[in-house]
Protein backbone atom coordinates (compact mmCIF):
# COMPACT_ATOMS: atom_id res chain seq x y z
CA UNK A 1 0.00 0.00 0.00
CA UNK A 2 1.35 3.22 -0.85
CA UNK A 3 2.80 5.68 2.07
CA UNK A 4 0.34 8.58 1.01
CA UNK A 5 -2.77 6.81 2.03
CA UNK A 6 -3.84 7.37 5.59
CA UNK A 7 -2.62 4.41 7.43
CA UNK A 8 -4.94 2.41 9.08
CA UNK A 9 -3.76 3.10 12.51
CA UNK A 10 -3.11 6.57 12.05
CA UNK A 11 -6.92 7.16 11.22
CA UNK A 12 -8.01 3.86 14.08
CA UNK A 13 -5.78 6.49 16.88
CA UNK A 14 -7.04 9.83 15.48
CA UNK A 15 -8.28 12.35 18.47
CA UNK A 16 -10.36 15.07 17.74
CA UNK A 17 -9.51 18.32 20.41
CA UNK A 18 -12.81 19.29 22.10
CA UNK A 19 -11.01 22.04 24.24
CA UNK A 20 -7.23 23.17 25.54
CA UNK A 21 -6.81 19.45 27.45
CA UNK A 22 -10.06 17.33 26.64
CA UNK A 23 -10.39 15.11 23.44
CA UNK A 24 -12.49 12.68 22.16
CA UNK A 25 -11.82 9.62 20.28
CA UNK A 26 -13.48 6.27 18.49
CA UNK A 27 -12.55 3.36 19.43
CA UNK A 28 -12.23 1.19 16.23
CA UNK A 29 -13.94 -2.78 16.55
CA UNK A 30 -11.01 -4.31 14.57
CA UNK A 31 -8.67 -3.71 17.58
CA UNK A 32 -10.40 -6.15 19.83
CA UNK A 33 -9.31 -8.91 21.66
CA UNK A 34 -11.33 -11.65 23.69
CA UNK A 35 -14.15 -8.80 24.08
CA UNK A 36 -12.12 -5.62 24.86
CA UNK A 37 -9.89 -2.69 22.86
CA UNK A 38 -6.55 -4.09 22.84
CA UNK A 39 -4.46 -1.90 25.90
CA UNK A 40 -1.39 -1.39 23.16
CA UNK A 41 -3.93 0.52 20.59
CA UNK A 42 -5.59 2.50 23.56
CA UNK A 43 -1.78 3.72 24.03
CA UNK A 44 -1.74 4.72 20.35
CA UNK A 45 -4.65 6.36 21.01
CA UNK A 46 -3.24 8.33 24.52
CA UNK A 47 -0.18 8.86 22.38
CA UNK A 48 -2.05 10.87 19.69
CA UNK A 49 -3.74 12.80 22.09
CA UNK A 50 -0.18 13.77 24.11
CA UNK A 51 1.12 14.62 20.93
CA UNK A 52 -1.60 17.31 19.62
CA UNK A 53 -1.09 18.97 23.28
CA UNK A 54 2.50 20.21 22.77
CA UNK A 55 3.53 19.21 19.06
CA UNK A 56 7.35 20.19 20.33
CA UNK A 57 7.20 17.11 22.23
CA UNK A 58 5.95 14.62 19.75
CA UNK A 59 7.21 11.61 21.30
CA UNK A 60 6.68 9.58 23.97
CA UNK A 61 9.82 8.97 26.08
CA UNK A 62 7.89 7.01 29.00
CA UNK A 63 4.39 6.59 29.28
CA UNK A 64 2.96 4.36 32.24
CA UNK A 65 -0.39 3.34 32.34
CA UNK A 66 -2.69 1.85 34.95
CA UNK A 67 -5.63 -0.38 32.76
CA UNK A 68 -8.29 0.67 35.46
CA UNK A 69 -11.54 -1.41 33.40
CA UNK A 70 -12.23 -2.95 29.91
CA UNK A 71 -12.53 -0.40 27.07
CA UNK A 72 -15.03 -1.09 24.45
CA UNK A 73 -15.38 0.10 20.89
CA UNK A 74 -17.02 3.86 20.75
CA UNK A 75 -16.44 7.37 21.86
CA UNK A 76 -13.97 7.52 24.50
CA UNK A 77 -13.18 10.62 26.13
CA UNK A 78 -9.81 12.08 26.65
CA UNK A 79 -8.37 14.76 29.24
CA UNK A 80 -4.67 15.83 29.87
CA UNK A 81 -2.88 17.69 32.50
CA UNK A 82 0.26 19.58 32.42
CA UNK A 83 2.55 18.31 34.95
CA UNK A 84 5.70 19.90 34.06
CA UNK A 85 6.66 21.47 30.41
CA UNK A 86 10.64 22.00 30.12
CA UNK A 87 12.21 22.58 27.13
CA UNK A 88 13.32 19.79 25.59
CA UNK A 89 10.85 17.34 27.84
CA UNK A 90 7.15 18.01 29.20
CA UNK A 91 5.01 15.46 31.55
CA UNK A 92 1.57 15.14 31.43
CA UNK A 93 -1.49 12.97 33.05
CA UNK A 94 -4.17 11.67 30.35
CA UNK A 95 -7.06 9.86 31.44
CA UNK A 96 -9.51 7.80 29.22
CA UNK A 97 -13.11 7.38 30.41
CA UNK A 98 -16.26 5.78 28.82
CA UNK A 99 -19.45 6.73 29.30
CA UNK A 100 -18.30 8.56 32.66
CA UNK A 101 -16.25 5.52 33.90
CA UNK A 102 -12.18 5.93 33.97
CA UNK A 103 -11.11 3.25 31.77
CA UNK A 104 -7.21 4.51 32.10
CA UNK A 105 -4.75 6.51 34.07
CA UNK A 106 -1.59 7.21 32.65
CA UNK A 107 1.39 9.67 32.80
CA UNK A 108 3.99 10.13 30.17
CA UNK A 109 7.58 12.43 29.51
CA UNK A 110 7.46 13.49 25.79
CA UNK A 111 10.31 15.00 23.84
CA UNK A 112 11.47 14.55 20.64
CA UNK A 113 13.36 11.53 19.65
CA UNK A 114 14.90 13.00 16.23
CA UNK A 115 16.64 15.70 18.53
CA UNK A 116 18.50 13.08 21.43
CA UNK A 117 22.02 12.69 21.04
CA UNK A 118 23.40 10.13 19.05
CA UNK A 119 25.18 8.09 21.43
CA UNK A 120 24.06 4.17 21.74
CA UNK A 121 25.99 2.03 24.39
CA UNK A 122 23.51 -0.39 24.44
CA UNK A 123 24.88 -4.30 26.01
CA UNK A 124 21.42 -5.65 25.14
CA UNK A 125 21.10 -8.11 22.40
CA UNK A 126 18.31 -8.50 19.55
CA UNK A 127 16.28 -11.66 20.16
CA UNK A 128 18.08 -14.28 17.69
CA UNK A 129 14.96 -15.61 15.77
CA UNK A 130 14.59 -17.19 12.05
CA UNK A 131 13.46 -14.27 8.99
CA UNK A 132 10.17 -13.92 8.81
CA UNK A 133 9.38 -16.35 5.88
CA UNK A 134 10.70 -18.96 8.43
CA UNK A 135 8.62 -17.85 11.09
CA UNK A 136 4.50 -19.25 11.83
CA UNK A 137 2.21 -16.29 10.59
CA UNK A 138 -0.52 -15.67 12.88
CA UNK A 139 -2.43 -15.01 9.95
CA UNK A 140 -2.81 -18.48 9.69
CA UNK A 141 -4.90 -18.98 12.77
CA UNK A 142 -8.18 -20.26 12.55
CA UNK A 143 -11.10 -18.17 11.36
CA UNK A 144 -12.77 -18.92 14.87
CA UNK A 145 -9.50 -17.02 16.83
CA UNK A 146 -9.57 -14.71 14.51
CA UNK A 147 -13.03 -13.80 15.41
CA UNK A 148 -12.07 -13.29 18.93
CA UNK A 149 -8.90 -11.76 18.30
CA UNK A 150 -9.51 -9.25 15.17
CA UNK A 151 -6.53 -7.74 16.26
CA UNK A 152 -4.21 -9.89 14.83
CA UNK A 153 -5.43 -8.88 11.43
CA UNK A 154 -4.29 -5.57 11.57
CA UNK A 155 -0.46 -6.84 11.70
CA UNK A 156 1.79 -9.07 9.53
CA UNK A 157 2.52 -11.03 12.68
CA UNK A 158 5.24 -14.30 12.57
CA UNK A 159 5.91 -16.44 15.70
CA UNK A 160 9.42 -17.95 15.67
CA UNK A 161 8.58 -21.62 15.75
CA UNK A 162 10.67 -22.68 18.42
CA UNK A 163 8.41 -20.15 20.90
CA UNK A 164 4.85 -20.58 19.30
CA UNK A 165 4.73 -24.35 20.17
CA UNK A 166 1.80 -23.04 22.59
CA UNK A 167 -0.68 -23.06 18.72
CA UNK A 168 -0.33 -26.48 18.89
CA UNK A 169 -0.71 -27.52 22.17
CA UNK A 170 3.10 -27.57 23.03
CA UNK A 171 4.01 -25.03 24.99
CA UNK A 172 7.94 -24.62 25.90
CA UNK A 173 7.46 -24.01 29.43
CA UNK A 174 10.26 -21.55 29.46
CA UNK A 175 7.80 -18.54 29.16
CA UNK A 176 9.27 -16.91 26.00
CA UNK A 177 7.91 -15.30 22.86
CA UNK A 178 9.71 -14.43 19.98
CA UNK A 179 8.47 -12.39 16.87
CA UNK A 180 8.29 -10.79 13.95
CA UNK A 181 5.64 -7.63 13.84
CA UNK A 182 4.89 -4.88 11.12
CA UNK A 183 1.14 -3.00 10.06
CA UNK A 184 -0.33 -5.20 7.72
CA UNK A 185 -1.13 -2.35 5.35
CA UNK A 186 2.69 -1.85 4.70
CA UNK A 187 2.98 1.53 7.11
CA UNK A 188 6.16 1.82 8.54
CA UNK A 189 6.50 1.57 12.43
CA UNK A 190 6.49 5.00 14.06
CA UNK A 191 6.99 5.75 17.73
CA UNK A 192 3.24 5.77 18.69
CA UNK A 193 3.18 2.00 17.02
CA UNK A 194 5.96 1.27 18.93
CA UNK A 195 3.72 1.62 21.58
CA UNK A 196 0.63 -0.61 20.23
CA UNK A 197 3.41 -3.06 19.61
CA UNK A 198 4.68 -3.45 23.27
CA UNK A 199 1.13 -4.86 24.04
CA UNK A 200 0.03 -6.42 20.51
CA UNK A 201 1.82 -10.06 20.84
CA UNK A 202 0.17 -13.16 22.03
CA UNK A 203 0.50 -12.90 26.09
CA UNK A 204 3.74 -14.89 26.85
CA UNK A 205 1.84 -16.92 29.25
CA UNK A 206 0.74 -18.78 26.60
CA UNK A 207 4.12 -20.45 26.24
CA UNK A 208 3.55 -21.87 30.10
CA UNK A 209 0.19 -23.48 28.80
CA UNK A 210 -2.22 -20.91 30.28
CA UNK A 211 -4.45 -19.62 27.34
CA UNK A 212 -7.08 -17.74 29.39
CA UNK A 213 -6.98 -13.76 29.18
CA UNK A 214 -3.98 -12.20 31.80
CA UNK A 215 -5.69 -8.79 32.29
CA UNK A 216 -2.78 -6.12 32.66
CA UNK A 217 -2.77 -3.73 35.59
CA UNK A 218 -0.03 -1.58 34.64
CA UNK A 219 2.45 -1.36 31.50
CA UNK A 220 5.46 0.83 31.33
CA UNK A 221 6.55 1.76 28.37
CA UNK A 222 10.07 3.55 27.14
CA UNK A 223 10.86 4.67 23.58
CA UNK A 224 14.27 5.22 22.73
CA UNK A 225 15.19 5.67 19.27
CA UNK A 226 13.12 6.65 15.79
CA UNK A 227 12.62 2.97 14.28
CA UNK A 228 13.91 2.24 10.89
CA UNK A 229 11.65 1.17 8.28
CA UNK A 230 10.76 -2.24 8.18
CA UNK A 231 10.17 -5.37 9.91
CA UNK A 232 10.01 -5.02 14.00
CA UNK A 233 11.89 -8.24 16.24
CA UNK A 234 10.17 -9.32 19.84
CA UNK A 235 11.24 -10.73 22.31
CA UNK A 236 8.65 -11.32 25.10
CA UNK A 237 9.44 -13.15 28.25
CA UNK A 238 8.49 -13.44 31.76
CA UNK A 239 10.66 -14.82 35.23
CA UNK A 240 8.56 -14.10 37.89
CA UNK A 241 5.00 -15.69 38.36
CA UNK A 242 3.80 -15.51 41.89
CA UNK A 243 0.79 -14.60 43.88
CA UNK A 244 -1.81 -14.70 41.50
CA UNK A 245 0.17 -12.39 38.92
CA UNK A 246 3.18 -11.86 36.55
CA UNK A 247 5.74 -9.49 35.18
CA UNK A 248 6.22 -9.33 31.30
CA UNK A 249 9.08 -7.73 29.36
CA UNK A 250 9.03 -6.68 26.01
CA UNK A 251 11.70 -5.55 23.93
CA UNK A 252 11.22 -4.14 20.42
CA UNK A 253 14.28 -3.86 17.88
CA UNK A 254 14.22 -2.23 14.43
CA UNK A 255 15.42 -3.65 10.98
CA UNK A 256 18.83 -1.49 11.50
CA UNK A 257 19.37 -3.29 14.85
CA UNK A 258 18.10 -0.74 17.73
CA UNK A 259 16.88 -1.44 20.74
CA UNK A 260 13.82 1.02 19.79
CA UNK A 261 11.56 0.31 22.87
CA UNK A 262 10.99 -1.67 26.03
CA UNK A 263 8.29 -2.13 28.18
CA UNK A 264 7.63 -4.08 31.51
CA UNK A 265 3.82 -4.66 32.77
CA UNK A 266 2.21 -6.15 35.56
CA UNK A 267 -1.03 -8.53 34.80
CA UNK A 268 -3.02 -10.67 36.64
CA UNK A 269 -2.82 -14.73 36.03
CA UNK A 270 -5.10 -15.89 33.72
CA UNK A 271 -7.78 -17.76 35.64
CA UNK A 272 -7.13 -21.00 33.62
CA UNK B 1 17.94 -2.14 68.34
CA UNK B 2 14.99 -3.16 69.50
CA UNK B 3 11.89 -3.65 67.41
CA UNK B 4 9.60 -1.59 70.18
CA UNK B 5 11.25 1.44 69.48
CA UNK B 6 9.90 3.36 66.05
CA UNK B 7 12.23 2.82 63.68
CA UNK B 8 14.32 5.41 61.77
CA UNK B 9 12.50 4.75 58.55
CA UNK B 10 9.47 4.93 59.97
CA UNK B 11 9.85 8.18 61.64
CA UNK B 12 11.06 9.79 58.82
CA UNK B 13 8.47 8.85 56.07
CA UNK B 14 5.59 9.48 58.99
CA UNK B 15 2.72 11.63 57.03
CA UNK B 16 0.01 13.77 59.13
CA UNK B 17 -2.96 13.77 57.64
CA UNK B 18 -4.72 16.87 56.95
CA UNK B 19 -7.83 16.10 55.37
CA UNK B 20 -9.32 13.03 53.54
CA UNK B 21 -6.71 13.12 50.18
CA UNK B 22 -4.52 15.51 51.72
CA UNK B 23 -1.16 15.16 53.97
CA UNK B 24 1.83 16.71 54.70
CA UNK B 25 5.47 15.26 55.98
CA UNK B 26 8.75 16.70 56.95
CA UNK B 27 11.28 15.49 54.76
CA UNK B 28 14.44 14.46 57.00
CA UNK B 29 17.55 15.88 55.77
CA UNK B 30 19.45 12.22 56.71
CA UNK B 31 18.44 10.86 53.43
CA UNK B 32 19.86 13.29 51.53
CA UNK B 33 22.36 12.43 48.25
CA UNK B 34 23.98 15.37 46.36
CA UNK B 35 22.24 18.04 48.06
CA UNK B 36 18.77 16.56 46.73
CA UNK B 37 16.29 14.17 48.71
CA UNK B 38 16.65 10.42 47.77
CA UNK B 39 14.12 9.30 45.38
CA UNK B 40 13.86 5.82 47.08
CA UNK B 41 12.92 7.42 50.72
CA UNK B 42 10.29 9.53 48.89
CA UNK B 43 8.40 6.76 47.74
CA UNK B 44 8.36 5.47 50.80
CA UNK B 45 6.42 8.81 52.33
CA UNK B 46 4.55 8.23 49.14
CA UNK B 47 3.83 4.89 50.59
CA UNK B 48 2.71 5.85 54.06
CA UNK B 49 0.65 8.18 52.64
CA UNK B 50 -1.56 5.79 50.21
CA UNK B 51 -1.46 3.65 53.40
CA UNK B 52 -3.35 5.84 55.33
CA UNK B 53 -5.77 6.58 52.66
CA UNK B 54 -7.11 2.93 52.53
CA UNK B 55 -6.17 0.63 55.47
CA UNK B 56 -7.79 -2.26 53.52
CA UNK B 57 -4.79 -1.91 50.79
CA UNK B 58 -1.70 -1.25 52.90
CA UNK B 59 0.64 -2.51 50.72
CA UNK B 60 2.30 -1.20 47.24
CA UNK B 61 1.69 -4.24 44.15
CA UNK B 62 2.50 -1.78 41.83
CA UNK B 63 4.13 2.04 41.94
CA UNK B 64 5.48 4.56 39.19
CA UNK B 65 6.74 7.88 39.56
CA UNK B 66 7.71 11.08 37.45
CA UNK B 67 10.52 12.57 39.19
CA UNK B 68 9.32 16.19 38.09
CA UNK B 69 11.75 18.13 40.24
CA UNK B 70 14.28 17.77 43.24
CA UNK B 71 12.94 17.27 46.66
CA UNK B 72 14.77 19.20 49.52
CA UNK B 73 14.66 19.24 53.15
CA UNK B 74 11.34 20.28 55.22
CA UNK B 75 7.93 20.14 54.62
CA UNK B 76 6.41 18.73 51.93
CA UNK B 77 2.41 18.72 50.55
CA UNK B 78 0.54 15.60 49.54
CA UNK B 79 -2.57 15.11 48.01
CA UNK B 80 -4.26 11.59 46.72
CA UNK B 81 -7.07 11.17 44.20
CA UNK B 82 -9.03 7.97 43.78
CA UNK B 83 -8.80 6.11 40.82
CA UNK B 84 -10.37 3.06 41.18
CA UNK B 85 -11.19 0.89 44.30
CA UNK B 86 -11.75 -2.61 44.10
CA UNK B 87 -12.43 -5.68 46.42
CA UNK B 88 -8.71 -6.24 47.32
CA UNK B 89 -7.07 -3.78 45.49
CA UNK B 90 -7.37 0.05 44.59
CA UNK B 91 -5.19 2.40 42.53
CA UNK B 92 -4.97 6.59 43.32
CA UNK B 93 -2.82 8.92 41.66
CA UNK B 94 -0.60 11.25 44.47
CA UNK B 95 1.23 14.38 44.04
CA UNK B 96 4.05 15.48 46.34
CA UNK B 97 4.85 19.45 46.23
CA UNK B 98 6.93 21.68 48.05
CA UNK B 99 6.01 25.30 47.96
CA UNK B 100 3.36 24.90 45.78
CA UNK B 101 5.69 23.44 43.04
CA UNK B 102 5.07 19.85 41.85
CA UNK B 103 8.05 17.65 43.04
CA UNK B 104 6.77 14.52 42.12
CA UNK B 105 3.40 13.09 40.57
CA UNK B 106 2.84 9.05 41.01
CA UNK B 107 0.42 6.05 40.67
CA UNK B 108 0.26 3.13 42.60
CA UNK B 109 -2.17 -0.08 42.80
CA UNK B 110 -2.74 -1.14 46.35
CA UNK B 111 -2.77 -4.26 47.74
CA UNK B 112 -2.52 -7.26 50.59
CA UNK B 113 0.61 -8.90 49.88
CA UNK B 114 -0.29 -11.05 52.93
CA UNK B 115 -4.11 -12.16 51.35
CA UNK B 116 -2.31 -13.05 47.74
CA UNK B 117 -1.86 -16.71 46.59
CA UNK B 118 0.94 -18.53 47.75
CA UNK B 119 2.02 -19.88 44.34
CA UNK B 120 5.69 -18.94 43.03
CA UNK B 121 6.58 -20.09 39.75
CA UNK B 122 9.60 -17.56 39.42
CA UNK B 123 12.34 -18.86 36.92
CA UNK B 124 14.60 -15.68 37.67
CA UNK B 125 17.59 -16.73 40.39
CA UNK B 126 18.91 -14.51 42.83
CA UNK B 127 22.17 -12.89 42.43
CA UNK B 128 25.06 -14.75 42.93
CA UNK B 129 27.55 -12.57 45.51
CA UNK B 130 29.46 -13.52 48.57
CA UNK B 131 28.15 -13.42 52.18
CA UNK B 132 27.45 -9.70 53.74
CA UNK B 133 31.22 -10.37 55.53
CA UNK B 134 33.10 -10.72 52.70
CA UNK B 135 31.63 -7.65 50.65
CA UNK B 136 33.13 -4.01 50.83
CA UNK B 137 30.43 -1.91 53.11
CA UNK B 138 30.10 1.07 52.04
CA UNK B 139 30.66 2.75 56.13
CA UNK B 140 33.66 2.48 55.10
CA UNK B 141 33.51 5.34 52.40
CA UNK B 142 35.49 9.10 52.91
CA UNK B 143 33.97 11.22 55.50
CA UNK B 144 34.06 13.70 52.40
CA UNK B 145 31.58 11.07 50.46
CA UNK B 146 29.56 10.61 53.87
CA UNK B 147 29.00 14.41 53.90
CA UNK B 148 27.64 14.50 50.57
CA UNK B 149 25.67 11.16 50.75
CA UNK B 150 24.15 11.14 54.15
CA UNK B 151 21.91 8.57 53.05
CA UNK B 152 24.24 5.54 52.58
CA UNK B 153 24.64 6.53 56.85
CA UNK B 154 21.12 4.90 56.85
CA UNK B 155 21.96 1.86 55.54
CA UNK B 156 24.42 -0.97 56.45
CA UNK B 157 24.71 -1.62 52.45
CA UNK B 158 27.67 -4.07 51.44
CA UNK B 159 28.81 -4.44 47.99
CA UNK B 160 30.20 -7.35 45.82
CA UNK B 161 33.75 -6.76 45.77
CA UNK B 162 32.94 -8.03 41.92
CA UNK B 163 31.11 -4.97 41.52
CA UNK B 164 32.65 -2.01 43.60
CA UNK B 165 35.45 -1.43 41.63
CA UNK B 166 34.29 1.66 41.21
CA UNK B 167 34.94 2.77 44.56
CA UNK B 168 38.87 2.29 43.80
CA UNK B 169 38.82 3.37 40.58
CA UNK B 170 38.35 0.74 38.63
CA UNK B 171 34.73 -0.20 37.54
CA UNK B 172 33.85 -3.14 35.69
CA UNK B 173 32.19 -1.64 32.47
CA UNK B 174 29.71 -4.30 32.69
CA UNK B 175 27.24 -1.87 33.80
CA UNK B 176 25.64 -4.44 37.36
CA UNK B 177 25.85 -3.80 40.99
CA UNK B 178 25.42 -6.65 43.45
CA UNK B 179 24.94 -6.22 46.82
CA UNK B 180 23.16 -6.00 50.34
CA UNK B 181 21.22 -4.27 52.39
CA UNK B 182 19.88 -3.47 55.65
CA UNK B 183 18.42 -0.86 58.31
CA UNK B 184 21.40 0.42 59.86
CA UNK B 185 19.13 0.64 63.00
CA UNK B 186 18.13 -3.45 62.67
CA UNK B 187 14.37 -2.52 61.57
CA UNK B 188 13.05 -5.41 59.69
CA UNK B 189 12.29 -5.00 55.81
CA UNK B 190 8.42 -3.75 54.85
CA UNK B 191 7.25 -3.35 51.55
CA UNK B 192 7.59 0.13 52.05
CA UNK B 193 11.15 -0.12 52.84
CA UNK B 194 11.65 -2.12 49.81
CA UNK B 195 10.79 0.82 48.25
CA UNK B 196 13.37 2.68 49.40
CA UNK B 197 16.07 -0.06 48.75
CA UNK B 198 15.16 0.01 45.57
CA UNK B 199 16.68 3.54 44.61
CA UNK B 200 19.07 3.65 47.39
CA UNK B 201 22.34 1.74 46.08
CA UNK B 202 25.09 3.82 44.28
CA UNK B 203 23.77 4.32 40.11
CA UNK B 204 24.67 1.46 38.52
CA UNK B 205 26.45 4.27 35.59
CA UNK B 206 29.26 4.06 38.52
CA UNK B 207 30.08 0.76 37.66
CA UNK B 208 30.85 2.18 33.56
CA UNK B 209 33.11 5.14 35.07
CA UNK B 210 30.19 7.47 34.87
CA UNK B 211 30.54 9.35 38.34
CA UNK B 212 27.97 11.98 38.52
CA UNK B 213 24.48 12.35 39.40
CA UNK B 214 21.96 10.72 37.23
CA UNK B 215 18.62 11.86 37.62
CA UNK B 216 15.51 9.73 37.20
CA UNK B 217 13.32 10.77 34.97
CA UNK B 218 10.50 8.07 35.88
CA UNK B 219 10.63 4.70 38.13
CA UNK B 220 8.31 1.53 38.37
CA UNK B 221 8.46 -0.94 41.27
CA UNK B 222 6.35 -3.83 41.43
CA UNK B 223 6.51 -5.55 45.03
CA UNK B 224 5.93 -8.76 44.88
CA UNK B 225 5.95 -10.51 48.73
CA UNK B 226 6.26 -9.36 51.67
CA UNK B 227 10.10 -9.90 52.83
CA UNK B 228 11.56 -12.14 55.26
CA UNK B 229 13.57 -10.82 58.09
CA UNK B 230 16.81 -10.10 57.23
CA UNK B 231 19.43 -8.91 54.82
CA UNK B 232 18.36 -8.14 51.19
CA UNK B 233 20.33 -9.14 48.21
CA UNK B 234 20.13 -6.65 45.14
CA UNK B 235 21.02 -6.60 41.83
CA UNK B 236 20.89 -3.36 39.53
CA UNK B 237 21.92 -3.71 35.61
CA UNK B 238 21.59 -1.18 32.40
CA UNK B 239 21.38 -2.82 29.13
CA UNK B 240 20.14 0.06 27.08
CA UNK B 241 22.56 3.85 27.43
CA UNK B 242 21.52 6.03 24.13
CA UNK B 243 20.15 8.87 23.36
CA UNK B 244 21.31 10.42 26.53
CA UNK B 245 19.55 8.20 28.80
CA UNK B 246 19.70 5.08 30.71
CA UNK B 247 17.16 2.43 31.97
CA UNK B 248 18.38 0.59 35.53
CA UNK B 249 16.71 -2.42 36.99
CA UNK B 250 17.33 -3.66 40.05
CA UNK B 251 15.83 -6.72 41.89
CA UNK B 252 15.60 -6.91 45.57
CA UNK B 253 15.59 -11.06 47.41
CA UNK B 254 14.52 -11.77 50.62
CA UNK B 255 16.61 -13.90 52.79
CA UNK B 256 14.13 -16.37 52.21
CA UNK B 257 15.48 -16.67 48.70
CA UNK B 258 12.06 -15.11 47.18
CA UNK B 259 12.19 -12.41 44.97
CA UNK B 260 10.22 -9.78 46.75
CA UNK B 261 10.35 -6.13 44.87
CA UNK B 262 11.28 -5.20 40.82
CA UNK B 263 11.98 -1.75 39.44
CA UNK B 264 13.26 -0.24 36.41
CA UNK B 265 14.12 3.59 35.69
CA UNK B 266 14.59 5.55 33.12
CA UNK B 267 17.08 8.36 34.26
CA UNK B 268 19.57 11.09 32.33
CA UNK B 269 22.87 9.91 31.97
CA UNK B 270 25.34 11.93 34.17
CA UNK B 271 26.69 14.52 32.29
CA UNK B 272 30.23 13.58 33.58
Amino acid sequence: MSQSTVSEFSQATAVTRQGDHSFTAELDAGWKVAGAVNGGYLLGVAGQALRTVNPNTPDPLVISTFYLGPSREGLVDITTRTLREGRSTASYGIELSQNGAPTISAMATMGNLGELPDDVGTTATPPQLPPPEECVGVAEASEDFKKAAPLIERFDMRLDPATAGFAVGKPSGRGVLQGWIRFVDGTDPDPLSLLTFLDSFPPVMFDLGRFNWAPTMELTAHVRALPAPGWISARLSTRNIAGGMFEEDCELWDSAGRLVAQSRQLARQPRG
